[in-house]
């Protein structure tokens, strides 16, 4: 499912190209002018006093946390980037005149910023448990029995399951960095690789089994009539159907689904980055919507499930944080490259809130445009139609603009595929080149959404061309958010608000 | 603290090494003859049907879970070595006379086999929780209401203390395999990194704040009346010092010292897996201690700290399997380096078991080689003696046989440099070269205790060496042991076991 990686040199790694990097790397900016350390300084501040003010509320903390995540981060780029390319971690971008090599997997820094962040946040989100359990018993007893000393004291009111819950989601994460530092080492095929994000996520998706257990989904009530036929719903029997064992699978294949759909729409300047920025800023906002009216305005008793998005936020603001460093470098001209490791660790932190949170439908919403392009791709992706190597857009050198990459068949289409061809060429879904005489498909574009855009728009700078994919992952997610509040609940017969 | 590791190529990786590889590699051996696949058959068979008939007792599971551990990384390791060479991870055996590239870092392959384990047996862990909720209640009721299906059941039986303790020892692993394959591949100073296995197990630290929170130590009485004038002991008061907040501080020194002391007495075949090698198995001989004379034997009321050794087993267990695979390849002649990750991976591995358990003195008693070395060594790694790049012993290409390396003083040692050569040269813990007519030091060998072992035997061939250091580790291991469970207690006043 995961394509050919477009910007990376294929098997360059560490063989004679040492003299190419030396005449072609543009040393990655190191130093900063002094407005921007002063701003840093400020934003450094700012965090600790959030962090070290926020005794009762996580929220406050994780908002520091990110901050600070992003300030590292920011800073650890630059930095690591020399070393990255020193040890092989490099790519050729092929989208520039002159094909500079700059630093790959600088996700890999992003991730590692990102747990660190996490494993010092632990005590901030748990810190009101101790004040609770510890108030009134201000003088520790210094002797101990022999039992407590070996079973260990017992916080009663610690809720142990979320502490599992949270370490449990940092587990898959992990795992997902691990893989992706290997696929970018190694290049992995990716039917070995599909179905590691699914072992990835065995934790998490343990803890979900013992902690929640739900395994029924509310459906519309006309699909409920059709499987209950005969039966009433009513306020006490909600629209809802259990799948059982299938809701695990439906879990595996999002995290298998939301890291690979992130790498596959991929390829040029800050567009990785980009779009998992848009899609994390969308569900911090839908995870206001539970959280601001009833926790924070008071205007109603917290929705149930305001639990489930707060811990939502505590993963996805620091993944904001990161994201906002990394997206500074690898925007057009790209000085570092993201690699398969932002790929699959961003998909997999957005598999882990839907899936603790009981929303995976809601974010299926925001991923509209990676299940588009993921559908559109299934035809080189399944090898109905042949798949070059690299699809990203053509580079014109004259123009300087990209132009849609295009796939020749030596063999004429004939058949299904020759079908599929005329008919996404007549819906304008492909731009066909025919033998002028014989009237045969010589080529076609790529099928992949970047393409098919610049098939529409024309020729365009990666920048723009970049800003036009995040304008419409913007406009899918705002209109799969309302679309969440408003159609669904009435779809639904109730206001899931 | 975690000097030279002599064994790798330095600052080679990736640069027009590649022809040299082609004609030095020797090709992994990837087959295996038909007895030896009729035994991996029967290992894999009998792990699978221990683990699926394991079902309350998670033991069984482990031991067939660690088995089919074994197997995977023993089929693993020859798989991937040469796609570890072509990545860059490889390094020269300076201990042969043809100096041959073999692939370095097989620890990952180790870690992430050890992992992956982890993951599958977690269920078989929790298996009788699962057991003990459903029974009784056969028909699951389809209809959920809102509440639960937003806040989840509760199995209220279900150790979520437990699980939260395995996967944070499980994050602390997989931290350590992350910054060990980063110091693979960047050579990472040692200052930058001494204190980055101490960030690694904070999630571990907490999960013992919040689920222990045991502070003391049991010191001997004699200690203990010193400390606490005027006071009787009674077996209501046992003589128990409480840390406090430097206990926190011992634990995290010890995840700090674990890695690192594996990690500088390595540089000869075998080494490093076998000295982890001996110290697991002795950790699971301690742990049956407790283990079997209640539980297994029925003989007297389980101990009390019968749960944190099998912690402790299942832990250990699957590394012991993973770790015999890699010794395998990594004995004399090596066909693999283990690389910095191994060494910091068992080495937290056995940090993390002796924090949970709280038995981290014993871990200690069997780490007396590496103290010892460590000790030894410091000299050198805090630059009061120069320290060369590598230490590791020098191979007489003429005898086949390794010999002591050494340090040679460009500017004759004075003051408290000299004073320290000339007693360790006295106590025959160092051996001098010195001027015939000035009397001057010219060089001495290295501190280590593996050159310091030469100087004592004279000159041994490398498989010799290993057996000889492994011999040293497994008579400090029983001694240990036997200490342990003798000494102790008479020591401390009371029979721990």
């Amino acid at each position: 499912m995961s394509g050919p990686r477009p910007v990376q040199s294929d098997g360059d790694t560490g063989n004679g190209l040492a003299k190419d990097i030396s005449s072609h790397e543009k040393p990655v900016r190191r130093g900063a002018s002094i407005g921007s350390n002063l701003a840093t300084l400020l934003v450094v501040g700012f965090s600790l006093a959030l962090i070290f003010n926020s005794e009762y509320d996580p929220l406050l903390a994780c908002i520091g946390f990110s901050a600070l995540a992003y300030v590292i981060t920011a800073t650890l780029i630059p930095i690591l980037g020399p070393d990255f390319v020193r040890v092989g971690f490099f790519g050729r971008d092929l989208g520039k005149k002159d094909r500079p090599i700059i630093p790959e997997t600088m996700g890999a820094v992003c991730a590692v910023v990102y747990l660190v962040t996490m494993f010092f946040f632990i005590p901030f989100l748990f810190y009101k448990f101790f004040v609770t359990e510890t108030s009134g018993s201000g003088n520790r007893e210094h002797v101990l029995d022999t039992a407590t000393l070996h079973k260990g004291r017992s916080l009663r009111m610690f809720p142990h399951s979320k502490l599992a819950e949270f370490l449990a989601a940092l587990l898959s994460s992990f795992s997902m960095l691990v893989l992706g530092v290997a696929d970018d080492l190694f290049d992995i095929r990716w039917r070995n690789k599909l179905l590691l994000p699914a072992i990835a996520v065995l934790p998490l998706i343990f803890v979900y089994y013992v902690d929640f257990g739900v395994t029924s989904v509310v459906v519309p009530p006309f699909i409920w009539k059709l499987l209950n036929p005969g039966m009433m719903l009513t306020s006490a029997v909600p629209p809802i159907v259990d799948l059982g064992v299938f809701y695990y699978l439906y879990m595996l294949a999002m995290a298998i689904f939301c890291p690979n759909a992130i790498n596959i729409l991929a390829g040029i300047n800050g567009l990785e980055a980009g779009q998992s920025l848009v899609i994390a800023i969308f569900l911090l906002i839908n995870d206001a919507m539970y959280i601001v009216p009833g926790r924070i305005l008071g205007l109603h008793p917290p929705h149930p499930a305001t639990e489930a998005h707060l811990l939502s936020t505590y993963f996805v603001l620091p993944l904001v944080g990161v994201t906002a460093a990394l997206l500074k470098y690898n925007w057009y001209p790209a000085r570092v490259f993201v690699g398969d490791t932002y790929c699959y660790f961003a998909g997999m932190v957005f598999a882990q809130v839907c899936i603790l949170g009981h929303f995976a439908k809601t974010l299926l919403l925001f991923l509209i445009p990676q299940v588009v392009n993921f559908i559109y791709s299934a035809p080189q992706l399944f090898k109905l139609v042949d798949c070059p190597r690299h699809r990203l857009p053509k580079l014109n050198t004259e123009t300087g603009l990209l132009e849609p990459s295009r796939v020749y068949f030596d063999v004429p289409p004939k058949g299904a595929q020759l079908l599929l061809l005329t008919t996404l060429g007549n819906l304008k879904l492909l731009d066909l080149e025919l033998d002028p005489e014989t009237r045969v498909v010589r080529s076609s574009s790529n099928f992949t959404v970047i393409n098919l855009l610049l098939t529409w728009t024309g020729p365009l700078r990666e920048d723009r061309l970049a800003l036009l994919i995040l304008a419409i992952q913007t406009g899918c997610c705002a209109v799969g958010l309302v679309a969440r509040h408003t159609i669904a609940p009435a779809v639904f017969g109730r206001d899931n608000l």
